[in-house]
Formats: C-alpha cells, sequence, structure tokens
C-alpha cells in the first residue's frame, strides 16, 4: 500500500533515510526562518487585506502539507506578496475589508486555488508553466515589487488610500496627502532606513567588528525582528497611539482554527478566474524558486507533483484560517542559506510559529502597521530589476517587446491584466516570428561534405540545382510561405532544372505544410523541376511515409545533402 | 500620379493591355455568371433575413469595387453562404427580421467589416489569415455548410423555426413539424432531387444525347434559373399561396439604392466584433478561392492587396443596400470555367445582375421560397467533406484534434464560436508540440560526414562524446525542457568529456532559452564537461554573438558537425 502511494507522497521517499544530522541542520534552519516569518507573515496578512493572525495560520498547515506532498527540499510555502496583493485586489472587488465576508472569501480563494492546482497535478499539467517565458516573468515580478512598495505608502504616510493600479494608487496617495501623520511617517522612515541599512551594510560592518559569519549572518535575518520590536516598545512606552499611529492591536491568542471556506455558487463564480491566476502565478513562482535552490544541490524538481503539493498547501490554508499560499523566494532561499537539508525544516517552522501563534501575539499589539509596511517595502524592492529591459533590448526586440508590455500593462492596468496580457503577447510574437521563416540558399563549402548560406559563406553553387534550406518547422502558419517563397525563386533563374528542399532544421510537417508541399511539387511538375527533399528527420519521414506524398513527390527523398549533392550535380 | 497609384489599384496594370480577344471571354463568362448568379443571390439574401434585392444589390457595386481593387483575375465577389449565415446569426441578437433596423445594421455591419478589412490591409496584415490552418477551415467549412443545410429545412418543409446551433436548430424543426405545409414540402423535395440530378446527372445525359460539350455545360449551370421558372409558374397557374406556401412577394424594381449604414456607437459596440469575425472567415474563404484559381494559371495573389479589395466591396456594399461579401467558392469556379481572363469580366457580371435589378425582378413575385432553399441546400451540401476527418486521423492526431473540435463547436455552439475555437487549439496544439521536443542522440553514418540518430541508423559513436540533436527551435515554452534533458543525459553516461549541441535545427534562441543555455553551460562547467555547438546558423549565432555566451561557453562552436567530432573524439 505504501509503495503504491510512494511516487505520489514523497515524505514516503526521504523519510526512511533521515539522518540525526540532517534533523540538527533542519532544526537550525527552522529556528532562523521562523524569526523572519513572524513580521513578515503579519505583514503579508496586512497587504492582503486580511487580519494580521491570518498570514501566522496561512504558515503553519500549509508549510506542513507541502512537506509531505511536495519535491522541493528547501521550498518554505506560505504567504507571498504577489499572492498577497493579488488576493487584496480580488476580494476587495467582493467583499468591505475586515468584515467575516472578506475573510471567508480569502479561505474560497485559497480552496479553490488549491483545488485548480490539485486538478493541474492530477492531470500533469505542469508543463504549462513554461508557457511563461523568463522575461515575461522577470517583467511581471519587477512590476508587482513597485506596484507592492507603493501600495504600503500610505501605512507609511499614515493616511488612508486605496487603488490597484499605479497611477490610482499614487492620485488616491496625493488627494489623501494632508491627512498626513508626522509621527507615524517618521517611525515609516526610520524603521525602513533601519531595515535598508541591515540588508545592505549590517554583515560587512558585524564583520569588521569580528562577529563570526555564522552569528553575523543571524543578526542580520534577525533584523525585522529588532525592528519590530524597537518600534511596538517605541508606542507603547510613548502612547503614540493617541498621536494617531496606527497598531496591529488585539491578535487572538490561539492555534490555527478550523474554518470552512464557502460553497456558494455565486462566489465560486465570481472567484474562479482569479483563483486561476493566482495559482498559476503562485505556481511559476514557486517552481522558479524551487528549481533554482535545487540547481544548487543536484536535486530534481517534478512540475506536476510541486502542482500537488502547493495544491494541498491551499487546501490547507482554506480549512484553518489562511489565505492562498504558496513557495516564497525570500523564506527559502533563507532556509536554504540556513542549511535545511529536508522538508522537515519546515514542520519545525510550523511549530516554531504555532508556538509563536499561542504565546507571542499580546506582544504585538502595539506594533504599528507602518514597520509591517517597512517590511514589505525592503523585502520588494529587492525584486525590482529593470535591468531586464537593457538586457532583453540587446538581444532582441521580440522578447524587450514582451518585457515592456508586461511592466506597463501591470503597472497601469494591475497584475492580473498584467500577466495574462504578457503571456499573450509572447505567443503572439512566437507566432510571428515563425510565420515569416527564414530561409536561407545554401551550396556547398569547399573540401566538406557541409552546406552554408550562399550569402554567409564563399561555397560551390550550380545553377541547375538551387538548395533551399528551411530554417523552420513547416506548420500552419508558414505553410502558404513556402509555397510563395519556391514559386519566386523558381521563377528567377530559367536554366534551373531541380530544387532540393534542405529539410535539416523542419522538426515538424503539419497537415497544412502536407497541403503546401503537395501544392510544390504539383507546379513543379507543370514546370518541368525536379522537388527533392533531403537530410528529412525520422519522426518527419515516418509521418510523410503515412501518406501518398513521398510516391507523388517527382524527386528523390535524399539521406544526406550531400549525397543529392552529388548525385543532381552530376548530370548537369 | 498614376505610376504611384499603381501598387494600389491593380486594374491601371491589367486595364493596359486589355485586347479585344480578353473582351469577349469575359463577356461570355459574364453571361453565364450572371444566370447562375440571380437565383443565388435571391437565396443567401433569405439566408442572410434581408429582403431579396438585398442579394442582388450586394452583388453589383462591390464585384465593380472589387475588380478595380483587387488582385485575382477570377475571383467573383458577392453575398456568400457562411458570411450570409453569420450576418444572420449576428443582426438576428439586434433587431427583428423584416425590420429597418435589421437592414440599418446589415449595413452597418458590411460597413466596419469593410473599415476592417481595409484598415487590415493598410497595416499589411494579411499573413494573420495564415493563423487559420487548412485542417480548421476545412472542419468550419463542412460544418457550416451542415448548418446551412439545416436552416432551411424550414423553408422546405413549411413550417417555422429557428436556433442558430444544430441542436437548437433541429429541436425547434420538431417542435414545429405538426404545421407542415404538404405542397410545400412537395415542391421543395422535387427542386431539390432536380436540382441535384442537374448538378450530378444532367451533363454526362445530355453529352450521351449528343449535345455539344459548351452547351451542356451552360445548360447545367442554367439549371437552378430552371427550377426557379418552373416552380414560379407553378405557384401562379395553380394559386398555391392560397394553400400556404410561402413566396418571395414584391421585389422593388430598382438598381442599387444609395444607403447609409447606422454610425450609432451602441451598434457598433454590438457588431464591432462579429464583423472582425465575418472579415476574417471571408477573408480566408476568398483568398484561399483566389490562390487556387491563379495558381492553375501561374498567376500571383497578393493577400495585402485582396484586404483592400475586398474591404472596398464591402464599403461598396454597405452604401448601396447590401450586406457583408466576399469572394465565393462556386460563383468564382463557375467564373473561371467559363474562361473569364480579367476582372472585367465581373464587371460586366455587374451590368448583367443591374439589368436583372430592373427588368426581372416582378418575375419572382411568385417564386417559392423553398426553390431558393432548395438551391442553398445544393450548393452548400457540395462544401460537405467529412474525409478530412479520415484524413487527418491517419495523418496527425493534432490535425485530426483541430478539425473534430472545430466541426463539433461550430455544430453546437454555432459559426463564431466554432472558428475561433478552431484557431485557439491550433495555436495551443503547436505551443504543446514544441513544448516537449524531439531530441535525438546521433552518431556518424561510417564513410560520410553526416549525423543521424543512434537509434535510426547504424552509426559510429564515441562514449566520451556526445552529440545531441536539438529537433526545435528553443524558445520559452521549451527551454527548461532543454535542461532537463541534458541533464538527464550527461548523469546517464560517468565516461563523458563532451556534450555537443548540433543546432542544425534551431532555428531561434530566444531570451529565455540563452538563460537556460547559461545554466546549462554553467552546470556541465562544474561538472568538468565540455559543452560545445555546432552547425549553428548565422542568424542564431549573429544574436548570440550580441550577448557575452559565447565567452562563457566552456567548449567551442563549430561551423560543421563533422568538424566537431573530428577534433574533439582526436583526444579521446
Amino acid at each position: 500500500m505504501i509503495e503504491r502511494l510512494r511516487p505520489f507522497v514523497p515524505v514516503l521517499d526521504w523519510g526512511r533515510s533521515y539522518t540525526r544530522a540532517a534533523l540538527s541542520n533542519d532544526l537550525i534552519a527552522a529556528l532562523i526562518v521562523t524569526i523572519m516569518l513572524i513580521p513578515q507573515s503579519l505583514a503579508y496578512a496586512l497587504l492582503a487585506g486580511l487580519p494580521p493572525e491570518a498570514g501566522i495560520y496561512a504558515s503553519i498547515v500549509p508549510i506542513v502539507l507541502y512537506a509531505i506532498f511536495g519535491t522541493s527540499r528547501s521550498l518554505a510555502v506560505g504567504p507571498v506578496a504577489v499572492v498577497s496583493l493579488m488576493t487584496a485586489a480580488t476580494i476587495g472587488q467582493i467583499a468591505e475589508q475586515g468584515t467575516a465576508g472578506y475573510a471567508v472569501a480569502a479561505l474560497t480563494l485559497a480552496f479553490l486555488s488549491g483545488g485548480f492546482l490539485l486538478l493541474m497535478g492530477i492531470l500533469r499539467l505542469g508543463f504549462l508553466a513554461n508557457f511563461l517565458s523568463h522575461p515575461v516573468i522577470a517583467g511581471f515580478i519587477t512590476a508587482s515589487g513597485i506596484l507592492i512598495a507603493t501600495s504600503q505608502l500610505k501605512h507609511i504616510l499614515g493616511v488612508s488610500a486605496h487603488g490597484h493600479t499605479l497611477p490610482e494608487m499614487l492620485g488616491s496617495l496625493l488627494s489623501h496627502l494632508p491627512e498626513l501623520n508626522i509621527i507615524t511617517l517618521t517611525l515609516g522612515i526610520l524603521a525602513t532606513g533601519f531595515l535598508f541599512w541591515v540588508r545592505k551594510s549590517l554583515k560587512p560592518f558585524l564583520r569588521g567588528l569580528g562577529t563570526p559569519p555564522v552569528l553575523a549572518d543571524f543578526l542580520t535575518k534577525a533584523g525585522p525582528v529588532a525592528a519590530v520590536i524597537a518600534t511596538t516598545v517605541a508606542v507603547w512606552s510613548m502612547d503614540l497611539t493617541g498621536q494617531g499611529v496606527k497598531i496591529v492591536g488585539a491578535v487572538p491568542q490561539s492555534l490555527p482554527p478550523l474554518t470552512l471556506p464557502s460553497f456558494s455558487v455565486d462566489l465560486f463564480r465570481a472567484l474562479v478566474v482569479p483563483a486561476i491566476l493566482i495559482s498559476i502565478i503562485g505556481f511559476v513562482e514557486s517552481v522558479s524558486v524551487a528549481q533554482t535552490l535545487a540547481a544548487k544541490k543536484r536535486q530534481r524538481i517534478d512540475p506536476d507533483q510541486e502542482l500537488i503539493g502547493l495544491g494541498a498547501a491551499n487546501l490547507g490554508a482554506a480549512f484553518t484560517g489562511g489565505y492562498p499560499v504558496t513557495g516564497g523566494f525570500a523564506r527559502s532561499v533563507v532556509n536554504f542559506d540556513a542549511g535545511a537539508e529536508t522538508p522537515a525544516a519546515g514542520a519545525f517552522t510550523a511549530v516554531g510559529l504555532a508556538i509563536a501563534a499561542v504565546a507571542l501575539t499580546p506582544l504585538v499589539y502595539y506594533l504599528p502597521k507602518a514597520t509591517l509596511a517597512a517590511t514589505i517595502i525592503v523585502a520588494v524592492l529587492s525584486l525590482v530589476d529593470l535591468s531586464i529591459l537593457k538586457k532583453t533590448w540587446d538581444y532582441s526586440r521580440a522578447d524587450f517587446t514582451a518585457v515592456a508590455v508586461t511592466i506597463l500593462l501591470t503597472l497601469g492596468l494591475g497584475i492580473e491584466a498584467g500577466v495574462a496580457s504578457g503571456v499573450v503577447i509572447s505567443v503572439l510574437l512566437h507566432l510571428y516570428k515563425t510565420s515569416r521563416p527564414h530561409v536561407a540558399e545554401v551550396g556547398l563549402v569547399p573540401g566538406t561534405q557541409h552546406f552554408r548560406n550562399v550569402l554567409r559563406h564563399d561555397v560551390e553553387t550550380n545553377p541547375a540545382v538551387v538548395t533551399l534550406r528551411v530554417d523552420e518547422s513547416l506548420y500552419f502558419v508558414n505553410a502558404r510561405f513556402l509555397e510563395d517563397m519556391v514559386q519566386q525563386r523558381v521563377t528567377e533563374g530559367c536554366t534551373l532544372r531541380h530544387v532540393i528542399l534542405l529539410f535539416s532544421a523542419v522538426n515538424e510537417v503539419d497537415f497544412s505544410a502536407l497541403e503546401s508541399l503537395e501544392a510544390i511539387n504539383r507546379r513543379l511538375t507543370d514546370m518541368g523541376v525536379g522537388l527533392h527533399l533531403s537530410e528529412v528527420k525520422g519522426p518527419v519521414m515516418d509521418r510523410l511515409n503515412r501518406t501518398d506524398f513521398p510516391k507523388k513527390l517527382n524527386g528523390q527523398v535524399f539521406l544526406s545533402q550531400y549525397g543529392a549533392w552529388t548525385e543532381l550535380t552530376a548530370h548537369c
């Protein structure tokens, strides 16, 4: 029984060979991650428009379920910035923040998202994530970072503002600027400045003082906790709430509660498209992180099993007071750097967070929201990397267009429109590129059996035998182009007796292209010109052999271009 | 001035060299086409839900405008079955048939469609038509033929029925069956049977009687006119209208009137998407026909100029009481077979139809609608060709899926959903196929410099040097696949020292794939394995040279695979 489950439950695999050394490494990693996660979880819940405890709850059961079903040994699952913002954008249109309806909608979103991921995993559709190209993902992450940081400015300024796009947010901030709270702003700027300093300069500074590297590392990661403690104490001791500083307030002291998502059909209908988008974004982010980390240790990630692991994590979140979760970049890297060896590190982190949920929550009563906003801003601004624009511009205009459109639309229309249009643009650009394939006329490189472009290399040619190398698979988008191309070349030379189509770069001939080849063959036959194919790949030839095209072909199919050339030029 | 216009107004080209022989051929073709078009135009107007004269008006001015701006010498432009049905489906949701609003909406649809085609032509977007694959078009035409024939059954049965999908139509017909009119049914069956017989057996029959071929041909084409005359006389002489036989009724005796489309924003908004779909379908049908006919005479069609010609024709229809038009298959083939040499044949046809519109319209008062329905049924059933299912099934499952989905969705959800999903399915299947590319390990064919798949051919290999031939362009959809693929192959053999990626079939390396190549290079470097590329095409190498990848590459880029092989195996 257990043997049959093994492929679907990776824990059965690594759990058997769990050693004491691995246990001790996992425990240390869990301690570090727990300390980092407490402020981050509170902050992301704030970003999602949920009560702070939702962020902690969303980190406990999901992390355990992922440890059981996921394949990455370093991935840390929980609330992440982008998904939190998408959650807020989605639910903000359905319910008012702070109401019970809002929280239930968040659970339902996690439920739908989990169900969708699980379904994709069972159907083994993990490859679909590849449809998001690297440049689109990079552009999307950068634009999201800008959006998220902007969304947090209101907490730093101490004003109320809203909006889901950059123009909306900036407009709303400007119009609320008169409500500016100076004390909140001071706290916010100090916290942000401190956190930036910790991230950038604390480690070299401590090393300069002679601190051992491990301790320096630990202290750097505890930076946000220090900011939390310092600002909480400041608010409490100086009674700054009376001055209008907004605080986290009462957080229930409890383990994750058992909750139920709503099963209302209307709510499902309203949430299903956002749930799919959130799932896809979350999955892509998670798999990218997991693959990056796995590559460093020569481990492998199974994208389909990842879908199952993340699906289970989201279902867990739906039933324990959380909201949509995924594998986060920052927390996973910290987990990896801290030496986590197995998913058990995640389970220990969950235990740490459960203790925090029960014991530490009263301590964050006076924690100012500005500090949490500072935590988010510092975290997401490290994701902003506009150099992708320059890199893709240098490399290819098509990739640049995809990035630029994704960034502009994400900022201008919001996160969902941005990523959807990024995918569509990438696919359209690819189709456009393949619709007008490069076709090179080739000749023999003297002294070899190798054929190259006549325009780029000094090669032997023969006016009676033309070889066209088609640099693209032939399918419906470009089938007609080839017809025109051959037609044009053939009408140019009147001494022409043979056309060889060099198929070394043709990886597919679909039914539309087969019809085009038949048309070309008919026309050349009418003109008394021979049509030959050379270097047709096995899979392509197999398929052509199922039709009567090889019989209709007025010339031959040659194994090698050199063979074709020597035989056909021998008579000319 | 005229010289500058020439590329955009093909008439300036062929008009100069117009000969008397061409004139006489064009006149004969025009006479034959006119006789065929009179009943057909009335019938398609009926199909579109418009008064019969709209069909004739839509054939006059558009045909002349196409003659001026189009590039095909044989294409006959006017109402066609599929576009007529799409018009009915679109406008039926906006206005009641028979109202003035309905007719104005049809003009507006033609106006928007003409504007869209013209815009596409000016932007030179004719290549977009290639996104409809041959199998999708074939499936769509077949399903449309079935839908159209079914939609005409109500006229044959003499009942009222409605619906835009096959289940709706059949359900509606069944529920109205009690209203069956026996006399209408008798007329309808006789007309349909006669027309099928004419189409299939009249010509051999006449030839058997010793009729000269030209006359036999002419009589066959006049078959529908004979059916029209016979049934009209029958209804008139026996006063069958009193028995409930529905007739065409009064048709105004007039040249095409000057009409104006509506410029209401609401109407534009409601019609713009259908107008785009109608334009695309019409354009694809028209270009397919034009290309087929042009190929027979070694002429060329310019798709971008075709857009301009069809755009002008539709604008003409919008201002002269017509509705959306395009190049029709049946009428164009007849025109071609009848010997039309230039677009002037179309202009003469227009004159013939104008005479008919003024002089002959009173004669069709008693023409039963059942006869027109029979004309349509016989015409469209010749478009139904289910053999495409078998052909694509034998050739490739992907093409088959595209056809089958297109047919089922067109029948089940209607024409617009059918064709839209056909396009989407084709694109997705293509992306899916390229997402898991064929990668072959190749070896040297003994005695040559040619490399083939080790699994298919008896070739020389070397355990220290592995050559992988990547049979697909590398782009975001499959970038990660290559990483996994190389990783897997490399971990298999421990004596491995060099990996050569044979790039003869790689036509593009996009930014995502470049990042994957960099990742592969890093990993192989870590493992002490050399990474080499061979036979990289010019355009691909140009692009790689703009990055620092060639410098980072731990091995070399070889011009030929044979060169790579000899150099790398020399040391092993």
